[in-house]
């Protein structure tokens, strides 16, 4: 049973086929939030701690820190990332005991995280491309951590399965020949927006148990990408993680304050039977009673079949 | 590709993998409905007239029509169901013109469903039971009509899936003997209730692949049974009906007046690539634009990702 596991200094997340859904709190991310990215450069840390206490609050299993801003004052991320997530990653394990999620696309940024964070981050991440592999396996290798593998390559994102499915596999493989096991890489199959490419769905479902029975690794992705361009997205969004769920993925970066996406999380984790005795569906739904003395439909009627043949 | 075919004077209902999923209307069931009964025994049809014309407004794609009231007056149901669904089949058929299911337990009255109802009903149901089978499969053949096949036999309800599994195939099996076709066979695996069988979800998962993959069978159930017992059961139904349609449900018998259920089943057609356009999504969701300005999380990743390595 593939268990991929990440710790914090205090507290230890799994992510695996046989846990429940592993939700990894998206918001400590400056890319496209303009006025945090402006709050960052002018060294004011307030919505990164809001943004760290609520996503705890809402049930996040891991926070994703990224501190992609691009500077107005200094434009080379290479020059002021790494600095900004040692900032951001200390202050974050300071205000809460969740395992983190180390995102960059700087490798200097993401071993400065690597050098900041305690106990075993997700590092976010490796793709297929050369330059990648090259560079960041050899961390994941150093500081022994777990590492999302983002399928696209130097020819970029596929619109084949197939192809992101080889590409998947070529980093699981390359993973090996730096000592990194299966266990360790969570790949993101790249969920395509469904307005878009209208069977971006059934792709990353067939994605999704492949990767699972195929390569046996544990599964990602941007789960709210699924519904860009679309009205009602949290509704889309709250259908889409069961299915993907029930295909067999076992985490996703989003926002873990909306509440209809969480409550789908948490119906699918008890549907899935990762939830034990219903306990976490119980305790978010304190009701007084079961809606309903009886059951309806087949039960009832089955006993009404004995009763009148 | 297997399609089932159902229709109404007017209409044509498909039931298939690659259609929009099928909401057979439960509430005109006077089972474990004390005020519906009384008012069919009554000779009120008051109700009967709100919930089909309700259930219609709120999409339903067909009606299941079921006059199983136990009469105060005269306790045979052998006597008292086929006229009552005579009157009820005709009432609906006069009111709505979605396909109608054939719902009894009572084989006269079925019969008496059959005679009555105009174009090709669903009939609701034959199970594994020996006696059933004799019973129902000719009536089946006789007016050339899909059946649904409920996978319990004469040792009763099997927890264990894979004898369920083998009473569908042997229901098949003995359809086929009588000339009735696979695609005309809709199998009810059985869903139990996850807070008495945790592993009900799953197990209903895997043998909705199995049905469709192995007998080429189209499936519904009981939807709200799974949550029997729970609270919050809308939440815990609103994620199993996409899960199962991901794993290759193409129907069930539900109450189409939950908002909850369905909009996940509208989300779910549009996942699985089975709502042409996004159509009825957009259309069930009239917003003025979609949310957001730009895709957070992947695809800003991505694009920032180009920029900064």
């Amino acid at each position: 049973m593939t268990r991929t596991v990440v710790e914090s200094k205090t507290r230890t997340a799994i992510i695996g086929f046989d846990q429940p859904f592993c939700v990894i709190g998206e918001r400590i991310n400056p890319t496209g939030r303009k006025k945090l990215a402006a709050e960052l450069e002018a060294g004011d840390f307030s919505t990164v701690e809001k943004d760290a206490l609520e996503q705890a609050a809402c049930g996040a299993t891991m926070l994703d820190v990224n501190a992609g801003v691009v500077y107005n004052s200094n434009p080379d991320p290479n020059e002021t990332e790494p600095p900004l997530m040692r900032r951001m990653i200390a202050l974050v394990q300071g205000l809460v005991d969740l395992p983190l999620c180390i995102d960059s696309s700087v490798p200097a940024a993401l071993e400065a995280g690597l050098e900041t964070c305690e106990g075993r981050p997700l590092l976010n991440s490796v793709t297929g491309e050369e330059e990648r592999l090259e560079l960041i396996l050899p961390l994941v290798k150093k500081y022994n951590v777990p590492v999302v593998a983002i399928s696209n390559d130097d020819t970029g994102i596929s619109e084949d399965p197939d192809v992101r499915f080889a590409v998947a596999r070529k980093i699981v493989e390359r993973a090996a020949d730096f000592g990194v096991p299966a266990h360790d890489i969570v790949v993101d199959p790249l969920v395509m927006p469904i307005g878009a490419m209208a069977t971006a769905g059934r792709q990353v479902f067939a994605l999704v148990r492949r990767l699972r029975e195929e390569l046996k690794v544990n599964t990602t992705c941007g789960a709210s990408n699924v519904s860009f361009g679309l009205p009602n997205r949290h509704g889309v969004n709250a259908a889409f993680l069961p299915m993907a769920i029930a295909a067999g993925m076992t985490s996703a970066i989003m926002n873990p304050v909306r509440p209809q996406e969480m409550e789908a999380i948490r119906a699918a984790n008890l549907l899935m039977n990762n939830d034990p005795n219903g306990a976490a569906w119980i305790a978010a739904n304190r009701a007084p009673a079961a809606e309903g003395a009886a059951p309806r439909g087949r039960a009832g009627r089955e006993g009404r079949r004995r009763r009148a043949v």
